[in-house]
């Protein structure tokens, strides 16, 4: 029985010197009502909040949009590249006529799905140090195509 | 010898009760040989067996397309939205005149690597008590621009 | 003595049969200074160098820009290609006139953060017996889209 005490604390000094871990996983859904039909909102602070939770110091963080006319993308929180964004995607991928797309038959919301599919459905960020590993002007948005009504984004983290 | 019944307990509720878990890898190829040149394939069915087979629970899952002229993507499985996908991406990334790009000299796939990448090469999916975690019409794509031969996707999980 | 050999062999046992492992990660920070506005640098040897460095085997790998004005893609490393991608992103998103941005109003690089946006921040790659696992012609591409200074890539990875 001996031997069995030992193996534990050998198995704790491999854990914790060799830089080997245990790994944990968190989970969180975050929702958003956008009150209007397109809208970029910052959730920079929301991910850090749900990073402190989980406790994970190491590893990767998986932030995505759950619905297929929303986007989770990483750029700058500026109003006037936001602005350039909202005209962009309207050349690219206009709103109307309606009758330009085929999936507009029930709906209206073809063009927000090829919105986000420009934007990116999800972000994977590294976690260092028990912090989002970020350049000087990285920073979060859920990027919404089709608002005014409750969708969620998803944020998994797995790590140390 | 207290001691050391001690230290088994504490070692169970480390791995049980905080999450602490070891980890377990997987990795599958699925082969595709699309009909025509441009394809849109739903692989959500053959993807979750991947899962399911990897016994995996908690953890990551990477799916890409492991040629640089498919994409691996999520949205909608709606015929009329895969009409308005591929008349968004000839308009974007036109296929023809095929002198129109540099890259077409011995080749002609040249629209199929920007299309691609309009697309995106690979999505990351959270695994939450051993299933894809989606949100309501999530669906994997693989995502042929330049078919008629067999090409790969690699999916890829980590987790406990 | 002997009985703590044993253990340790135990161990080992454990963690290979079971295909559970103990998990490590690594983070390194690539820097590039681009000689012009726009560049593709292929960054796939340094990455592999980060793996190699870390030790890891299995686990995911990901790489991102860590400025908003850059992105990391995987394609093919084709000089008519990358002349395309020039002339495409051009197209999509012109450099000139700068006063077409609204972001334009201390900056003149709003297009580059279009530009990234098309091409991506991020990619994630599997690692397999301790190689990036691509197929036949992935590479890894550093896109720089406001060049001629000092810029970072992150490379980040978890597994064994």
């Amino acid at each position: 029985m001996s031997i069995i005490t030992y193996d534990i604390i050998q198995h704790v000094i491999i854990f914790g010197k060799e830089r080997g871990f245990k790994m944990k996983s968190y989970r969180k859904e975050l929702w958003f009502k956008a009150d209007r039909r397109r809208k970029l909102i910052n959730i920079t602070h929301q991910v850090e909040k749900c990073l402190q939770e989980s406790g994970i110091k190491e590893g990767l963080l998986l932030c995505n949009a759950m619905h297929i006319t929303a986007s989770v993308f990483i750029n700058d929180d500026e109003s006037g590249l936001h602005m350039d964004y909202e005209n962009w995607l309207e050349e690219l991928a206009p709103e109307k006529p309606y009758e330009r797309y085929n999936h507009n038959t029930y709906e209206d919301n073809a063009d927000a799905h090829l919105k986000r599919t420009i934007m990116g459905r999800e972000v994977v960020v590294a976690i260092t140090n028990g912090r989002l590993d970020f350049g000087p002007w990285e920073q979060i948005f859920y990027g919404e195509f089709d608002g005014m009504r409750n969708k969620r984004v998803l944020v998994k983290i797995i790590g140390e």
